[in-house]
């Protein structure tokens, strides 16, 4: 590993030149940079680059360019399919740097930030202004990283996700140009749909270097509810149900019993132990009142019992503090373990048919702890399964479990990803997913603006006999 | 122009061996498909062929692809942008045929449909199932039409336009194979948005022959006003304080007094001959109320007068039926003039500025006739010139006001287009719009998948010297 190539060298040696101590070969560094949360294995790049602006991305990305050297973007490191490994070494490029948030425009109810800025971060900053980002995956991810996966999280069902909450990027090419995607008008009927080109696509095709975003004014009310069930479909037909009412719902999340347990356990909560839908409703004080009471009684037809609705914020932020910290209270079940997360959507028609067939299958195929939790408005679910690491045996049949839930899902008009994205985990099933033409298609993309597979490579798109090696 | 190619001689033999008489070369029939409604000048195809499924477009693709004959797709000609133009000659396929909508999945809220259904045909069909197709521009265009030119309307503000509203598309690329971007779920991290790079495309990197749509429920009460204002300003601060006070207001439609005028000729309505704003409010009937008395309040501190309510069905869809006749209704103010119709979209925020300034532009420039309209909650509106045909010196001051227009818009943080497309009209402010950069991916995109430029060639990505020549 210490034998590095000619070419590395090179690169190595000139980005220093223009990055000086920003440019770090440092092991504990680029250990920091080998992968993110996930139980993919991590794999160190050759260094790290912090960067401070999109032009230095450029620059950089020239050095490596002319020198073919593959280069890895880096945020927050809170990726969950091995996006930020650096599986063929190569330049990290670490964007962390790039965070202050250069322009809100309060008029039009959007903003400029560079890639680094973090979604907590934007939205502390929003809030004395009345705004607010509502995409929100669980961890505190940077924005760059988010839409380079497409992220999602809560509040999608009624917000969307970074798909429709981007307006425009700054991207930086293979070839180090940097291409402005779009502007701030609302919508657009001019050529191709760039920004989508690259919202999803992971560093593969580019590296984004600032974001205009779309925020939402902070609703005048909020309040949340949560209700217990003793079956999925109950739980799943209330969400079908609020939504084919109109009822502009904007946050619809189930939980199962050894979820809640595995919440009350680590955030010193005392929610009954059951099936769950935590809920929140946004708008005028008198639209959410009756948001809620039509709610109450969709859930009360599908056999929920216990409703409960405050409107305090004290306790729906301390709610919603215990989802967002749900992947973590089920790790810390078994601290050893490592988690393994999956991640199917499927119209929201199957998704009890989805989750019952799933739920059978884990009940028959192991013994490994498990958690379920779903962003049920949207029909995306995640089964958290903890894994030995020493136990080949188990994380084998998790993958196992994982593959028969993605044919499932993409069976039943699904996708194998709601929101984590394809990264090293997901390739194989991009073909199943998409057919022979689909896949051929994202490989002619890929190669026409990376032909030399500099960005990310191995990451996403499986390039085959394609595969044009460096 | 009857010389054909010897390639050609080989398409027409080929198709009409496949299409019999559904494959035409008589005159009338090429005229009926050589142009749109805008001001282009026609050109005719060589051939027309009558498309009835999505295989039978895979196979006439393939034969034009093999004899490197140019392909232009044809919906309801209701384009503005010359993009059914045949400028090239070829072959145009008209998918009107593809007209038995497929499936509707109530509980999902999605449809499938193949592209020549058109917007009212779905509408019509899903109206006793409770449900909504939003996007409406003013033609009864195809679907397909639509979503190849990421078509709009007077809904966007609340409900999106195609972009938003397209879950997945069936295509058929340059060599006749059939591409699947997307599936039924609601939200997918799966690879590159394939879905997106297809709408707004105009036909250029593949002809759409399936989509699957995003419906609404149709809402439990809606209700309409209308109200005048002396400036332009009121108007637009209304939209914007609307629109900041999180109304999720269905319609905000601004109109000028002239526009007004030819309005009460044509639909024989007796308005005010002001500048108006045209609202809609969905939603349950308590808050549709609480939306009315809200706007209501904001558009008097605005200074506008003689707000009008109604919640009676026939009110509304006589307002909203004058409203999709407004470009009709100009027209016929000089029926042997042609319209020419603009069409920039800029941040609400400098709404007002660019209305005024192209309002003085238009004052000091040119005694054509024109008209104001606007979708102003989303920053989008439109100038319509009614110009002579014989009077050449007309025209091209019309053309340079447009050019002003787009320029103004640009700068302005907008873009040329919101929603009629680039076509023939608007290649040049690419550039201007996205950068050298930008254009260039476009240009890569453009030939990696359509490397013999056969895809509705000379139309949306300007080639320049990268032009391929067939």
């Amino acid at each position: 590993m210490n034998r590095k190539s000619h070419n590395m060298e090179k690169t190595l040696t000139e980005l220093s030149r223009l990055f000086g101590d920003r440019l770090s070969t440092n092991k504990t560094v680029r250990g920091h940079h080998s992968g993110d949360e996930s139980w993919h294995q991590k794999q160190l790049p050759d260094a790290v680059c912090f960067v401070n602006s999109a032009d230095e991305v450029s620059r950089a990305m020239e050095i490596c360019s002319k020198n073919k050297t593959p280069v890895v973007p880096f945020g927050a490191g809170t990726g969950l399919e091995g996006g930020t490994v650096a599986h063929r070494g190569g330049v990290c490029i670490d964007i962390s740097n790039m965070s202050s948030i250069i322009k809100v425009n309060a008029e039009d109810m959007d903003c400029i930030v560079p890639p680094g800025v973090t979604r907590k971060q934007l939205n502390r900053f929003l809030r004395e202004r009345g705004l607010f980002f509502p995409v929100d995956p669980g961890a505190d991810a940077s924005l760059g990283g988010m839409a380079a996966t497409r992220a999602s999280g809560t509040n999608a069902v009624r917000y969307g996700t970074m798909r429709e909450n981007v307006l425009s990027l700054k991207v930086v090419m293979a070839n180090g140009s940097i291409v402005t995607t779009g502007h701030r008008a609302r919508k657009s009927a001019a050529g191709y749909d760039l920004t989508h080109l690259f919202i999803g696509s992971e560093g593969t095709l580019g590296i984004i270097v600032e974001l205009t975003l779309r925020l939402h004014g902070r609703p005048e009310a909020i309040s949340a509810a949560r209700i217990c069930f003793d079956d999925i479909d109950g739980a799943v037909n209330t969400a079908i149900q609020t939504i084919q009412c109109g009822v502009p719902i904007a946050r619809v999340e189930l939980l199962d019993a050894a979820q809640m347990s595995a919440i009350n356990r680590y955030s010193r909560t005392s929610y009954a132990e059951k099936i769950t839908l935590f809920l929140e409703f946004h708008g005028s004080s008198t639209s959410v009142r009756e948001q809620a009471e039509t709610v109450g009684e969709i859930c009360t037809s599908h056999g929920g019992s216990g409703f409960e609705w405050t409107a305090y914020e004290e306790q729906r932020n301390a709610m919603w503090a215990a989802r967002h910290s749900a992947a973590y209270a089920a790790m810390a079940v078994k601290p050893a373990a490592k988690a393994y997360a999956t991640d199917v959507c499927v119209p929201i028609s199957n998704l009890a048919k989805c989750i019952r067939e799933t739920q059978e299958d884990v009940d028959n195929s192991t013994h490994v702890t498990t958690f379920l939790l779903g962003h049920i408005g949207d029909g995306n679910f995640h089964y958290v399964f903890l894994v030995d690491p020493d136990n080949p045996a188990e994380l084998e049949q998790v993958l196992q479990l994982s593959e028969r839930m993605v044919q499932r899902a993409i069976r039943m008009g699904g996708t194998c990803t709601g929101e984590h994205g394809i990264g090293l985990g997901k390739q194989k099933y991009l073909q199943l997913e998409y057919g022979t033409a689909g896949l051929e298609l994202m490989r002619t993309l890929k190669l026409a603006m990376d032909p030399h597979n500099l960005m990310n490579p191995g990451k996403l798109v499986p390039l085959g006999t394609r595969l044009i090696h460096i």
